[in-house]
């Protein structure tokens, strides 16, 4: 019996007509801990966003441009249908479980895994047509095999490596609920968590948190976290700062406690179903007070985030250089050879998620994954894409490039070229305070909309503080209506994808800044933060403007002097031939 | 005693407050005919746009970022408070009422003059605090030597000019309506009503429209207009096309009788407060059938608009000429010029709006009208900002040119020059269909972003076709939620606007077009529809890029070919040097 049997029968006994599994936790968390990857275990789809929908007949999995190709590789034959979420056209799992269920009939979702935002939408849009809901729906009890929970230490950050003190964001915060009269602020998110005290975790692969929840009141701070991840020094760092540590598993009940007179600040995006559910005390729906905060950096943490990238920077380039000076290598060795070049740095923890090393036409799934069994050879001529980054103590990581290896087509380097004239346009802009994400978007756009060219997914998008590595509310895309504030740090990635042939990417890390002030207002500007050589062979000068050859120059200059002291003889003189004027 | 002396007596005679005089009439045109324009009458601001607002104590007008140094002047000694709209943290005016008045107080505005959506929002703010509004207040009547109602003859459009056949537009009106079950529709712009049936009118400066309403169902057709302004050809034209002319004053009481089994679309936004009110029917508030599909073009009316800028740019050229060969004439002389040379050019009908002829400071109000008594001489030195427009049986246009005369500063050679680029870089945008006028704006602001400047305005506007300048719903500006669509046209407009000093403003009129279809889907671009000299001198080449400098070439040469054969030896020399190649 294949695991799509096993579900439908555990569905017949729960009595639901259909379920909808999505890729989630209790946190909601982006990159779900193996315990929680049962969405992967039933469908075979490993891609890091999807959501599976079983009924008694038909399975269906919708996903994101980002992974279109490499869905329909991984479910062929599994009898799941893919359905492309981001087509405008795409039926919307509602309206799919609509045409599918008859009146009376149930769906069963696990509320653990879904916002109270989110479900109440789907439970309302049913209702409509007389289907139920079973929010107690939990099929992972059928996962036979089943990783264990995470069970990583927690650390504390030294104090060089914070942005601000503890007790300082905590005074901030409590400053917020005041002025809306919030008694208590439940985080759920672990990024929060980590954020506001200054620890970090080992819960999540490349994302060095600890899955917890937080509870805080005017006097008390609550951590909901299993207590053996907690060692002393921890413990004693947490006491001192007046941090109660409660057992994880309380979350529920405690929650379910909170007397009657408080009033509760709990963001309904970020929160499951089943915590906000169960409270008995007044609560509201509030844009989550540390998501808010936590994304703009400070002075000494964008400090941090440069030397992060020259340490991430000099493992790139001498990687860059084995990888030229390799041969008969496969892209699996590509990954090893940029973690061997990383742990070498001193401060590095781990990658802030796996390296795509993609050759030909794997580099046309924009977030592939190689795997030793399956990957592709590095050939001599062509293009490899290289997106990766690391975490460090002084900050998160993320940077792409797209190698040239001897020979490429014409189309190639217009397209290359396209792509980079798009990635400098973007990150040259200027903008009113005030602007969105998506009023700059069409700048990095343009270059490849002029051939009738696009790529499917973001511009690009927020990093954490040695946090995750996509981090809100920033983002650079058509449907971002958040700011672009000062001091927020985005990534700059355009790209060009050719299924079956090609992938090219060049993704620049930036830095909202402020410009100058005039009597129109104040305008902002983008630093760049990292200086990773970009190779200007396959680069057509002529499709550059003047001033973005300008820049490119300056930048791998840049990197030239960067770099310099920490490359042997042979690289630098190598990384001189590799970033040309031109 | 002033005329806001004599408001106040017939507010206290109305038992009013306070009251809400907007700029508008029954039709809620843009351009208010004479007869309407009481708001200017009782506060002396001229501008197009403003709403005035008065107390037992005090008087305030509220305007946008293109009047504020004009209504600066205008109020000036009024004892009117000016209120700058555009600006975030202005009062909304129901804020103001809200803070001036008592509960139970009353509030008069005439109901006729807001569309029933504005009146109704306003109601519903003031009602929260318990001020009441009486919307049968009417102060024109205190108006002495009040215009007349406009009485200009309507006509109609000959088939070489109607881009698409009365029964065509009305079969795919009814398609429309039947869709959604409608049985009545109700039309009240005059621009959709002349658009609709093919015929214009002469009742409103500059826009050739017949105030006009129109009432139809699946197989009728009402207009309501004065009969005296149809003669018997225009009669004749409408009786063949099934049209019943009614009197213009039945409206209301007609709307009234529509039976109980009707069901009636109306645009709450367009349609006066007072039409909706008397309705018995069933209705729906429906954004207007016709305001959606005349904003399309016919490639027959792209053809014809083409040959109207043909005829404009050969008067602008013939008037730059005989302007640049003046001596010592102001600026109304200007706009004499300009008239006189497009008198000369067959199907010239009438200016689409009033010459903006501004020299020197004058310039620096967007929208500044000059006077006989109080213009200012043309000087040797300095920009001359020339903003003006033809109505032409063939089409509407709208152009922008800004001339340098003599000498002028580095500082405004610069700001010509990057406004030009932000024209340019605006004009040459491919974007994916479905691209919202919002999306792309920033492309013509950057220039002057990056000098830490801006324009208190949109970038661009849709234009009437023989109809209003000034025609939604398209529009460029980062308020647009509208979508650029295939064959819509729009203006393409940055400017730099420096307070007591000058102004500068290019403006191109651009349409639409299918650029490429790929498997990313249909782009579009801009085709530009008008060849109107720009003037190189004060140029600075260094600035444009390459290819935006091989644009400007391309269009003067072919200005150049386009008009030699129409402009004598010595205009033909003259425009030689006024537009070399840079």
């Amino acid at each position: 019996m294949n695991r799509i049997e096993i579900l439908r029968e555990y569905m017949k006994k729960c009595g639901v007509s259909a379920c909808v599994i999505p890729t989630s936790d209790p946190h909601l968390s982006e990159y779900v801990p193996e315990h929680y990857k049962l969405r992967q275990w039933v469908s075979g789809f490993t891609g890091s966003a999807g959501t599976l929908v079983v009924t008694e007949e038909e399975g269906g999995l919708w996903t994101d441009g980002r992974y279109y190709i490499q869905a329909e590789k991984e479910l062929n034959g599994s009898g799941i249908k893919l359905y492309k979420a981001s087509e405008p056209d795409c039926i919307k799992i509602h309206e799919y479980l609509k045409e599918k269920l008859k009146s009376g009939d149930s769906v069963g979702v696990d509320g653990r895994l879904f916002s109270k935002k989110e479900l109440d939408a789907i439970i309302e849009k049913l209702r409509k047509c007389d289907v139920n809901i079973n929010t107690e729906f939990t099929p992972d009890v059928i996962w036979e095999d089943r990783p264990p929970m995470p069970l990583g230490k927690a650390f504390v950050l030294s104090e060089e490596y914070c942005g601000e003190t503890v007790s300082k964001k905590v005074e901030n915060i409590r400053t917020l609920m005041k002025k809306e009269g919030f008694t208590h602020y439940l985080a759920t998110l672990p990024e929060s968590v980590m954020w506001l005290l200054n620890i970090r975790g080992n819960d999540i692969k490349c994302t060095p948190v600890m899955l917890s929840y937080l509870l805080m009141s005017q006097n008390e701070i609550f951590l909901y976290a299993p207590k053996e991840k907690i060692n002393d020094s921890v413990n004693k760092y947490l006491e001192d700062n007046n941090v109660t540590i409660c057992d994880y598993k309380n979350i529920i009940t405690d929650l379910g406690k909170i007397n009657e007179n408080a009033f509760l600040a709990a963001d309904f995006s970020l929160c499951n179903y089943n915590l906000i559910n169960v409270l008995k005390c007044a609560f509201k729906d509030k844009k989550d007070f540390i998501y808010n905060i936590k994304c703009i950096r400070t002075q000494k943490e964008i400090d941090n985030i440069k030397r992060a990238y020259i340490k991430e920077n000099i493992a790139l380039t001498k990687s860059f250089y084995e990888i030229y000076h390799s041969e008969n290598i496969d892209e699996c060795e590509v990954c090893d050879i940029i973690e061997k070049n990383r742990r070498m740095q001193d401060g590095y923890i781990s990658p802030s998620f796996d390296t795509i090393a993609a050759y030909g036409a794997n580099a046309a799934m924009m977030h592939y994954c190689s795997e030793k069994e399956s990957c592709a050879k590095i050939g001599k001529n062509g293009l490899l894409l290289i997106d990766t980054g690391g975490q460090y103590y002084e900050g998160t990581t993320d940077t792409t490039r797209t190698l040239v290896l001897g020979e490429i087509t014409e189309e190639q380097k217009e397209n290359l070229t396209l792509v980079l004239k798009g990635n400098i346009a973007l990150l040259m802009a200027v903008f009113p305070d005030g602007t969105l994400g998506r009023d700059i978007d069409a700048l990095a756009r343009m270059p490849l909309w002029e051939k009738g060219l696009d790529y499917r997914c973001s511009t690009g998008h927020g990093v954490g503080y040695l946090l995750g590595v996509h981090e809100g509310p920033q983002r650079l895309s058509i449907k971002s209506q958040e700011k672009l504030c000062e001091m927020m740090t985005i990534t700059d990635e355009p790209g060009v994808y050719v299924e079956n042939e090609y992938g090219i990417r060049i993704e620049n890390h930036l830095c909202v800044k402020k410009y100058m002030k005039t009597e129109y207002g104040s305008f902002l500007c983008f630093e760049v933060l990292n200086y990773c050589p970009i190779g200007t062979e396959g680069i057509i000068a002529s499709l550059l403007d003047e001033r973005q050859r300008q820049w490119l120059n300056n930048y791998n200059e840049n990197c030239k002097k960067l770099l310099k002291p920490f490359l042997t003889k042979e690289e630098y003189e190598w990384l001189k031939t590799y970033i040309m004027k031109i």
